[in-house]
């Protein structure tokens, strides 16, 4: 693999050659080269040989009965776990076909879940044939793959993004697109497939599980817990994969600001975070670096907090360090806070109601058709926000920003190298073992890596319904941030410290090697029960 | 020292009871606390005995005469150069009582020039005293600092940004003002004072240096070069500190966004970055991570290049890319650039004359009062940016963005440390070789840290003048980049093929260990003629 590369003097750059043409295919920096060989441990369970043994039958996040009518074939489907055994699972001699996928945005370590599937592949299975499907679910249902070799694969060991064979939106959901994915699966004898995506593309991952075994394809689907966002996670799947990496180079540019702020004495940095609807990320930075206010937004949500009472505590806190002579500060804000303010949430209901169906006049008479409550929260908001309210059709009235995309591509950390090697690991041998419409799961995170467990858990187990036009769909139930959940709580115990005196910690940028550089994020061990 | 700190089992971090009161003075993860202890070699010059050999007289910039007019007793003063000698410079037994200031911005490394000067008193100099006056200038003025200690150093070390001592932007200018600052050099009988600024505040240590002799005053004044924006060199100061961490932090997230417009395939990312007027760090951006496109302001300026002329470069690449089948990219834009653009200076000056002394009104008669050429270039404009133009009195009509404060204050580089650290300790000789209105400089940086150079440059050589109200002002003349230098050239020999081509470097975060840990900024690299 080494004579793909050629050692370049020209600005300290490596070039990757593409294996078919010849052709420069990528200049790597030294950073990027020195993590190709980084070493990647697996789990003792999966070095030795295990058996696969299985739990109860599961149920439903939430109404079992609907989502067992949705999923007849796969529903109720036990955990799955590795354990050590003398008698190994499988007869040598078995080669499989296997596509993979990836499956909507970004998340740093999505190639290592390929390579982990891959060696998987390699060292158990040999003669097998791994097809990548390029462009996300697209190039399931056009049939568009590459072969995937240790060639192609070595180069995005360890990297970030997710360019290897690039990702989409598409979702398989009509008849006619199960179709094309039952043909692709045909025409390529696909034993299994590998579905790398957040709680949507796992849904549809299950439901491509449950097409296929009810039109007695033998192809199997396994999911993979991919998310920056940390709101695809359950018992067996403690975390998803992406967050620890995001999370850390946010909290690196936090820890920036915080220094900034200190020095100069003279600035409130409000820094939004990514999250979507859940505030994992907010409250994960919060832990690393000690803020002085950090918003969650379930927890507004919980109190029913109105706008104002959220500015109310912004400014209380802001005036009580203005009176210890602190006149700066960092605050942090979820992306999705405004969804967790109900009152917000009513006046841009009623203002959506009124833009459909009213003129709305110069004179502002049009104000008569609010509710009392959203009128004054419309009067309370300054004149830019109001105007965008009333203009655009976003339906969240959010000021666009651009996005931080820096947190989703980065290099992944080792704890995600590590972690997504694993996933793609274990989801080979749950394929291998003929398992379906599972999601690959990797625990006991906070032990050293040879005491990780491995398995898969029931992908319908994870889900609840939500009634959309007169219909039941299947939904993966969001984890949110969990107000009597540990890293909740570590988190309130400590804030009015931060508030009012200085605490900031500065994690600096990611470190690769050294003491620093295994360590995983305080919400995972929090929530495990470790000492983070 | 490391009685100072207590290990604190809670979220990895350690704290630090400040000296005087033994309550908590910070919190250290652990990433900021492996950096205390970091190693910091000194260049052989330093290590041994060495004596202090003077060069020619210097001149100016520009204007010499003006220069010597404005700096009687300092201007003509001949760089001075460190070299090993048996016989040592100084007689022992002679302590310092030596002033330290940080002026202006932060730039990773402020700290480690402190413990420079700081290491070089107490192991040359026992019985010195060093005060750290704060908040930038404004401390010399009120006499407001801190006696250092080792105690109060430590936790700084390798540390960034500004807040050992904080900086400010004031500046001493009115006879006054230097009447105070002649009372604290009096009262704390100073021998010296340690400038840490750009170019302005090291014109202002040449003014202060200059003033003090005038008055025969035994206070000797140094500057030490700062700046992220790289725009305060010249042939004795290679670079200024900052510079190096703050493009590679910089570069990162450049990286991190090109791994997500590869993976999406979709976006272009404009990527707009610091450097004031110079594009320093763009250029040096650009040889890291090699955009599609680069804009570099002095570039547009010397070619005479009209706004029209850069949007159809940006278009061109992108339709040339579309053919190719990519559309996606990524766009480096220095903050400066519109100041380079001759049309749009002129549009603005013209459009403030408008402002100041016509009516606008609505019907638009008022865009008559426009030469043609300005009118065109209005009419080019999208409606929103002309009515900034209109609204706001910004005379730069850009739009206020959010600043990328990231870089400032990142934990410096292994080179941004090292770097700091000579300069502060080539500092400490200078003052107690009695010298005065030099910049401490450090040469020979391609070399290994043993074999560079050390000394001091008259500040007044880098000085030309300006004419302000009827009179001239000294002024330290920008480094700009030039467009026949090495790393311009470098850039240029290759950005087509990086236009077309995706030759994307992603550098990743700054590493602290490791053989990549040492690496310096290609431009410095280039600038010295060294490989990059």
């Amino acid at each position: 693999m080494a004579s793909a590369m050629v050692a370049n003097g020209d600005l300290s750059a490596v070039k990757f050659l593409a294996p078919e043409t010849g052709r420069v295919a990528a200049v790597y920096s030294e950073v990027q080269n020195s993590r190709l060989d980084h070493a990647l441990p697996l789990p003792s369970v999966l070095k030795n040989s295990f058996k696969v043994v299985e739990g109860p039958p599961s149920s439903a996040a939430g109404h079992p009965e609907e989502i067992a009518k949705l999923f007849p074939c796969v529903f109720g489907q036990p955990s799955t776990m590795l354990v050590p055994s003398q008698l190994g699972e499988f007869p040598s001699g078995q080669s499989l076909k296997i596509g993979v996928v990836l499956s909507g945005g970004q998340a740093p370590g999505g190639h290592n879940v390929i390579s982990g599937i891959f060696d998987y592949l390699q060292n158990s299975c040999k003669g097998s044939t791994l097809y990548g499907f390029k462009g996300g679910p697209a190039g399931i249902m056009k049939c568009k793959y590459v072969v995937l070799t240790p060639e192609y694969i070595y180069p995005y060991r360890n990297q970030g993004g997710f360019d290897m064979i690039c990702s989409g939106r598409d979702k398989i959901e009509t008849p006619e697109q199960f179709k094309q994915a039952e043909e692709t699966a045909s025409k390529l004898d696909l034993d299994g497939l590998l579905v790398i995506g957040g709680d949507d593309s796992n849904t549809n991952a299950c439901l491509l599980a449950e097409n296929f075994r009810s039109k007695n394809l033998k192809t199997r689907v396994i999911g993979c817990p991919k998310t920056i966002d940390g709101d695809l996670k359950c018992k067996e799947v403690p975390t998803s994969f992406g967050f620890d990496t995001a999370c850390k180079i946010y909290a690196e540019m936090i820890g920036n600001v915080m220094t900034d702020a200190r020095s100069t004495g003279k600035y409130y940095h409000f820094v939004r975070l990514m999250g979507r609807a859940a505030s994992h990320i907010t409250l994960e930075c919060a832990l690393q670096t000690h803020p002085n206010i950090t918003l969650i937004g379930e927890e507004v949500a919980a109190k029913k907090e109105t706008l104002k009472n959220v500015t109310d505590y912004i400014a209380d806190v802001i005036c009580k360090r203005a009176e210890l002579g602190y006149n700066y500060g960092v605050i942090l804000i979820p992306e999705g806070l405004i969804d967790f303010i109900p009152e917000v949430q009513q006046l841009i209901a009623e203002l959506n109601e009124i833009l459909a169906h009213e003129t709305v006049d110069e004179g502002g008479l049009w104000k008569n058709k609010l509710e009392q409550q959203s009128l004054k929260l419309f009067e309370l908001l300054p004149p830019a926000i109001q105007e965008q309210l009333m203009l655009e059709r976003d339906p969240h009235g959010n000021v666009q920003e651009a996005e931080r995309y820096e947190g989703r591509c980065g290099l992944p950390s080792n704890f995600d190298s590590t972690y997504c090697y694993a996933l793609g690991y274990a989801a080979g041998v749950l394929l291998h073992s003929g398992k379906t419409g599972l999601i690959s799961s990797v625990g006991n995170l906070a032990a050293p890596v040879e005491e990780w467990t491995v398995g898969g858990t029931a992908l319908t187990s994870l889900m609840d319904v939500e009634r959309r036009h007169g219909k039941f769909k299947p939904v993966i139930k969001k984890a949110m941030v969990e107000l009597d959940g540990a890293p909740f709580k570590k988190f309130a115990s400590m804030r009015e410290e931060w508030a009012i005196n200085n605490r900031y910690i500065s994690p600096g940028p990611i470190q690769f090697v050294g003491p620093v550089a295994d360590r995983v994020n305080h919400t995972l061990l929090l929530e495990l029960g470790a000492q983070a």
